[in-house]
């Protein structure tokens, strides 16, 4: 299945958002969403990971298909209330996307020290959110085994931000940019 | 898989608040997770639903393990940013367990009139959420066919309000009481 093809398809545009709410983040298609799964997984075949690490609300569709393949725990940030545990570890994110402020939370007990996490989300743009999650991963004693993202802007900067820690980072599609109203797929990789 | 026995050895109590972030909404075990949307699936084999319908962000895991098996499409409510759309079903919605009011909301793209909706979530303690999310299905022109929780709780009153809709309910576990600080699991009911 062309990932790529039904995003292009699909996606609406709404300023320089691609909205994907038809089939990925807000209404998920099952079919969909298990082959975004099931390429995240393979690709990710040889690494490992301990757990899957993502934030919640739309990170966790991806993350769960993902899951599903390999299988792994899912520990999803919370952003809109606090945990109530009292060892939790918090990021400041600002959303170039949203114009706010959120925070990002784990607690400590659900990560695992030394353990190697696959961090997942449905979008990399900026990177801000991508970028937190791993901190608070290494802060955790873990280790940032990679990044697979569903849809990432190239034009955003995210890959190079996470790049710049020595994060290895794959998408699914990438968007070279947004033109007549169209989301434009890049190329694929050279892998 | 016994998950009324997960439950009573894995949650925790604090208050009248039963939590289960080591397995269910914080860090969600595959296995756990998978086999819930299992027995979901099997008790409303019959039910033949068109979509599943959950909220963000905890019933986002339960509602994708049964989409899983069904294979349906999962539409999630938004809970904390407006969706941008400018046909939306909204109902405001009091949280007697987190303290405050907050909006659910849904694109009316996203459901389908005449559509069948299975309603699930991870608990059921007034049913605030749960009935705000049938009367939204209903406002679409869908259907109510029923509602999954994975862990109820007889003492806070939700059933008696969604059964007052007429509305048909299924719980994996439920929990009769909080007693010595442990959740004290209800026998099974008889199907």
């Amino acid at each position: 299945m062309d990932i790529a093809a039904i995003v292009e398809e699909r996606g609406r545009v709404s300023g320089d958002l691609v909205l994907v709410d038809d089939f990925l983040n807000h209404r998920v298609d099952p079919v969909i969403i298990d082959e975004i799964g099931r390429q995240i997984a393979e690709h990710f075949a040889d690494l490992d990971p301990d757990l899957i690490v993502t934030a919640e609300a739309s990170g966790i569709p991806p993350a769960m298909a993902t899951a599903r393949y390999m299988p792994v725990p899912v520990v999803y940030a919370k952003k809109y209330h606090s945990i109530g545990d009292r060892d939790t570890l918090v990021r400041e994110v600002l959303s170039p996307t949203k114009g706010v402020e959120y925070r990002i939370e784990i607690a400590r007990r659900a990560l695992e020290s030394g353990g190697r996490a696959l961090i997942i989300d449905d979008f990399l743009a900026g990177g801000r959110t991508a970028q937190s999650l791993g901190q608070i991963v290494e802060e955790s004693g873990g280790v940032v085994a990679g990044y697979a993202f569903v849809i990432e802007k190239q034009f955003a900067g995210g890959r190079d931000l996470l790049e710049s820690h020595g994060w290895d980072v794959w998408s699914v599609v990438e968007i070279a940019g947004i033109e007549n109203g169209k989301p434009v797929i890049a190329r694929p990789r050279e892998s």
